[in-house]
């Protein structure tokens, strides 16, 4: 029997378990990525290791999401990145050098290798045939100390691209398709293996598009062959070598097939607040857009930008349109530059933004209140644009274009002959001086570590006798967000778990870290699907720092659940639902630890005696972790 | 006898007064800017007169400070300036078009005119020969409505430029070689004009770096001449129709003469924390470098950045060392872009920012901890930078550009030979149509106010009784930094006074608002220099919102007396200053404000029946103003 893409990556790349949709797989990791919000963790937890050098063929460590570097705290982490960069053999990428994702796609990803990234939009180079995907900042860390990388084995399901795109349609479109199909949620465990007679019609570039927002599917990863578009591109970029094919075998199977017809597509849009809520963007004609953003790592390519100079080309935006234009990289910027494109885009009106993510992540480029911005992005998440009441439309770049012409929603049978496909130029302007590649021994480095820059301290094992309190009673659906909320005062603090530590459930109960730096330790109270939302890892390592020891909840959600395991925090599900309304603020609680099970149930025992069943689903190796106190410990510290 | 340049401007628009150096003259004002940090305040003042239309020739709203929109606040504000300015006949100039004074000297100055704005580098326009003055907000609303702008009758200073620059000496080593002269106080109550052979040797853009920095000095303004440059300038920018020559009349005359050999000057650095801490280059030859930036208003011209593109060509900076550009307008980048200086920028490794005020006010691009920071602008005042311990240096565009690319301080000798003096191409593309001319009539225009924008309240005139209490006892050199502190956060409700007040003396004592808040009304009593620093006049209308009535102190700097008056706090001086030592937070004061007298003295009585004298140095219509409740009550309100 023959294999897909994605198993010939994993057949090649596996270090343990079996190719069994849903068994746990190792997977060995040629290539990881950071970016700069996720990085310092990364990269802390990674020297709590103690190795000299990392053991991937590829780590490069990118600084695109906190630029505008307000205050002495991101350039301070910038610095850090760059100096442990080069201590530990990782590529460089500075501030304004582009966006990781796009950076990557231009410069490092290959066929073939594996790659994860502390961004979960890593996906993106699955566009050129990588099995790209996301992950927390240690697994990426364990990674680069030479680890394998655990995952449940996906399903891989076939989608067959028949047809060729026309008119405005674009490959943003085949995305917005695919979630409007299968909702935010209809991704869970699977690969999505992109195959038939369309994929030969679209560029490299273009296949980023599709894998990168593919993320928004909550799939594992999304992947393209490797085949003649794939060694144009590779050309072009000026790294032939990098080139090899990889096609799924004729007889090829997968768990399942979906088929979408290009030639049927026209411009979609994905409506406030989620991207599933996809229509036709003819469909929404007559409604005001106040905003407009280009760029991202989902739509910030060459052809996507010249596109956008041509469309805006002897045109001006309306009064009160504001459209503002990221480059995905310098590469992208110096072509345009050449091309004499950047007056175009100037002259219309539109505001040029420095090469990173910018607006994307509310970085800046907020709208206006109650605003309506269509974007070119890949979230449209309530609230994400900084913005609490604004209305986030996401769409093509063509799209955006057009729109914010009209200065509204328009039927694209209005917008005229679309510009003609664009072609790469015969010589792309290379940007490879502009990485900052480590010295070989980089014994020698200093690290420079700002005061907002806090080692990683080291968590102590699990008792044999847990002996603590219900510090928080909390109810359902809690998420990342209340546990630790985002926004830029917090955010900066990404280096420094004390200091964002005082945030903890500060939304939620101003009291809480104040209870727990008056207890020994603390024991959390949920409902259902706590955890569930962003995979920000100091939403465990935070409680850990503050001395929480068990979570006892009706139900977890996945990504957080990891992350309590890796950080050495108990993941208890009650046996019986019933006894969280036994439970309350205050109840005194003890666990035999020694009593825990792989999978098993235990009982805890109030201090009024009552008895309460909790059960874990967690693996021999994941009860080890926490019983060593967390994964750095597992794996051994220095 | 004959007049010098400032006493023809004057002269010719000299409503009242006499020209008699320190006497009070009100002058016609022909042309008024806003920048955004200030302008909504100054539109809702504006509005609050129930004018329709501005009554100048000339008056342009821009907005470069608070382009970074992180949430809906600074949109909002771009918002309502935009339609403030159609509904009543001002210019709007969106985000992203450029830096106000930069677009101001290129687009709309004029010789010989009469200018204010509520930004204190307005004076750059003085670089092609406009008597431009930075001014309050409201200053600039009571300009806009025909009121005639008053100012002690300066004395005028004759700057002689004698000699040319040689070798890698800038205009910004002249301003920077009189700050070191002069100090920053050395121009109060002062206009610097400049003459002498040296001046036809120097470009508008030269000489605009000099009247810009000229603020820094403390001067009223700075000007040159009108002349052969001048024309020059106008002609390439396609305005030859607003030329006309100002030059001093022969037997003209001036206070004092200073007296610069161009020829003599090398490249000067003006060290942290004052612009006037100024020494040669070379004797910090060896100090490293993390940081540079090149642009704000003082240094953002074409030849400023082509000089800089020339110098970066086909080198690199090192690691570690961040290099961020600003351009100064559209026009500026759309020139380097079709030079084709983009891509020697990029290359370089430099970060090419929008074109904004940006890390010059602190919007970003924060440097290091205890990081060392060339840059190009006007100011390095502690903190100012956004990193409280970092150093910042102030050069030129020439010795930033190459200071960055050798890591450190190097001796100007061995940068090699200096590009040659950049001259203008024979035609400069035009970006007038990026800026939104206001319609004839703007009657039907919609304002849309954000919920952050406030509309400015109305304050009761002062009362015949004034029965208080001290609600804060502070001590001397209190700023206006501690009455209402700067910061992204709070600067996000400069439109909102009463969010704004709830932040008034909040680094002082925490309490004070819910004091104020607890009172009907409330005195502050201060010690020596009270409310010195910042212009923001936020920070007497904030008190005045909470319902301060009086301050009563040792002495008060020059511009918060003029604030507090202008919002009708009454500024009075303890007649003996050991009374400050008898008073304390809680005494009772009672005052008959009948008994105010301009200039006089009154008896405050205390509820333990102590008699306290204070005087004032109010002028008659200063004194009335504070009875009419501030200056809007007192020109009458719609």
């Amino acid at each position: 029997m023959g294999f897909n893409i994605t198993e010939k990556i994993i057949s090649s790349h596996l270090v343990s378990g079996k190719m069994e949709p849903g068994s746990e797989i190792g997977l060995k990791i040629d290539q990881t990525l950071t970016q700069d919000a996720t990085g310092t963790m990364a990269y802390l937890q990674f020297e709590a290791m103690g190795i000299d050098k990392v053991q991937t063929d590829l780590s490069v460590s990118y600084v695109d999401h906190n630029t505008l570097q307000m205050g002495f705290r991101n350039p301070d982490d910038h610095q850090y990145l760059r100096t442990v960069a080069a201590k530990h053999g990782v590529v460089f990428s500075p501030a304004g050098t582009g966006i990781c994702h796009q950076l990557h796609l231009e410069n490092f990803a290959k066929p073939g290798a594996t790659l994860i990234g502390s961004d979960s939009h890593t996906p993106t180079a699955g566009g050129l045939g990588s099995l790209a995907m996301g992950a927390g900042g240690l697994s990426v860390a364990l990674a680069m100390a030479g680890q394998p990388y655990s995952i449940p084995m996906p399903k891989v399901v076939k989608v067959e691209l028949t047809g060729e795109l026309t008119g405005w349609a674009t490959s943003k479109d085949i995305i917005l398709h695919l979630l409007g199909l299968l909702t935010v949620k209809g991704g869970v465990g699977k690969v999505f293996e992109f195959a038939g007679e369309g994929v030969a019609t679209l560029s490299v570039p273009e296949r980023a598009v599709i894998t990168n927002m593919g993320a928004e599917l909550g799939a594992t990863t999304s992947i393209f062959p490797s085949d003649r578009q794939t060694e144009k591109f590779l050309k072009v970029m000026g790294r032939i070598e990098d080139f090899s094919e990889l096609i799924a075998d004729d007889d090829a199977t997968y768990s399942e097939t979906i088929v979408i017809n290009l030639s049927e597509l026209e411009p979609l849009v994905a409506q406030p607040h989620m991207p599933d809520r996809v229509v036709t963007v003819k469909s929404l004609a007559g409604l005001e857009v106040s905003q407009a953003a280009i760029g991202s790592c989902t739509n910030s390519s060459y052809s996507d930008l010249k596109t956008t100079a041509l469309i805006l080309t002897d045109h001006q935006l309306p009064q009160g349109v504001d459209l503002m234009i990221s480059p995905g990289s310098k590469q992208v910027l110096k072509m345009l530059a050449s091309e004499g494109l950047i007056a175009p885009l100037l002259d219309s009106g539109a505001r040029l933004l420095e090469c990173t993510c910018g607006p994307c992540i509310g970085m800046g480029g907020s709208p206006v209140s109650a605003g309506v911005s269509v974007r070119t992005f890949n979230r449209n998440f309530e609230g994400r644009s900084g913005t609490q009441d604004a209305k986030i439309y996401l769409v093509s770049p063509q799209t955006a274009a057009n729109l914010a012409l009209a200065g509204k929603f328009t039927d694209p049978a209005t917008w005229g002959t679309p510009p003609a496909k664009i072609d790469f130029p015969a010589e792309i302007p290379s940007i490879r001086h502009l990485f900052i590649f480590p010295p070989e021994n980089g014994e020698n480095v200093k690290l420079i570590r700002g005061p907002n820059i806090v080692p990683l301290e080291s968590f102590s094992a699990l008792s044999e006798k847990i002996t603590s309190k219900v510090l928080l009673k909390v109810g359902d659906d809690i998420t990342t967000d209340h546990i630790l909320p985002a926004g830029a005062q917090i955010t900066a603090l990404r280096s420094n778990i004390p200091a964002i530590s005082e945030y903890i459930f500060s939304r939620v109960d101003e009291n809480f870290v104040d209870r727990m730096k008056k207890s020994d330790s603390g024991i959390i109270l949920g409902g259902e699907n706590y955890g569930q939302g962003s995979s920000r890892e100091h939403a465990a390592l935070g409680p850990r720092h503050l001395g929480v020891v068990a979570v006892i909840v009706k139900s977890l959600a996945r990504i957080h659940r990891a992350n309590l395991i890796n950080f050495g925090i108990l993941p208890l599900v009650l046996s019986d639902k019933s006894d969280y309304d036994k439970l309350s603020e205050g109840s005194g609680l003890t666990l035999d630890t020694t009593t825990l099970t792989p999978g098993g149930v235990a009982e805890m025992t109030t201090t009024d005696g009552l008895k309460v069943k909790v059960k874990n689903d967690l693996s021999e190796k994941e009860l080890a972790i926490i019983i060593a106190g967390g994964l750095l410990n597992y794996v051994g510290r220095k």
